[in-house]
């Protein structure tokens, strides 16, 4: 049985997709603190040195949201100080390769 | 000569294509303004019949800012009544595999 997908349902569908990609994307900073997390685990403390442009404040927000979509993973360390520690999900991980090459859209327009 | 680039220069430079990138991407319309427009000349009145979602007035904005940004370019034609087009400019058609390649995040994370 050859169902058809009703176009508004599609179009609705593709919509939400692409709200999703641009929630992980846009943001001045989102996207510049996973390329400084990188792929393996980062202390906090490591993030803020990589990362002086960002205030304490918009950093931990950021991070927060990122875990809140799922790109990132938090782990706190029950030691003496405390250890918290950030890294990519595995959607995190699948998807990076692509978050990547974005900067690639911007180089060709640097000239522009 | 092995002229080294100042890291700070370095910075500076991956945060303005970051940036620029952004400007190219991010905005509730844009992506999907480019997803429509696709890769042939669409008259505006095509545009605004594919996109019944954005206001009359969002569209021509954001045409505006992807016309200033080089993504797209406009075309008038000296005809009655007057034909307006949208097309991507060369650097545009270099960027959109690129750009269909995005939804792919989305997709990841749509039941996270």
């Amino acid at each position: 049985m050859n169902e058809q997908i009703n176009p508004q349902i599609q179009a609705d569908s593709r919509q939400l997709i692409l709200k999703k990609t641009l929630d992980i994307i846009c943001g001045k900073w989102r996207l510049y603190i996973l390329y400084q997390l990188g792929t393996e685990p980062r202390r906090y403390g490591e993030l803020r040195r990589l990362i002086p442009e960002v205030s304490e404040k918009v950093l931990i927000q950021e991070l927060k949201a990122l875990t809140n979509l799922g790109v990132i993973e938090k782990k706190s360390y029950n030691e003496v100080p405390p250890r918290v520690e950030y890294s990519l999900t595995q959607k995190g991980r699948q998807v990076y390769p692509t978050l990547l090459k974005l900067t690639s859209i911007g180089e060709v327009f640097m000239d522009a």
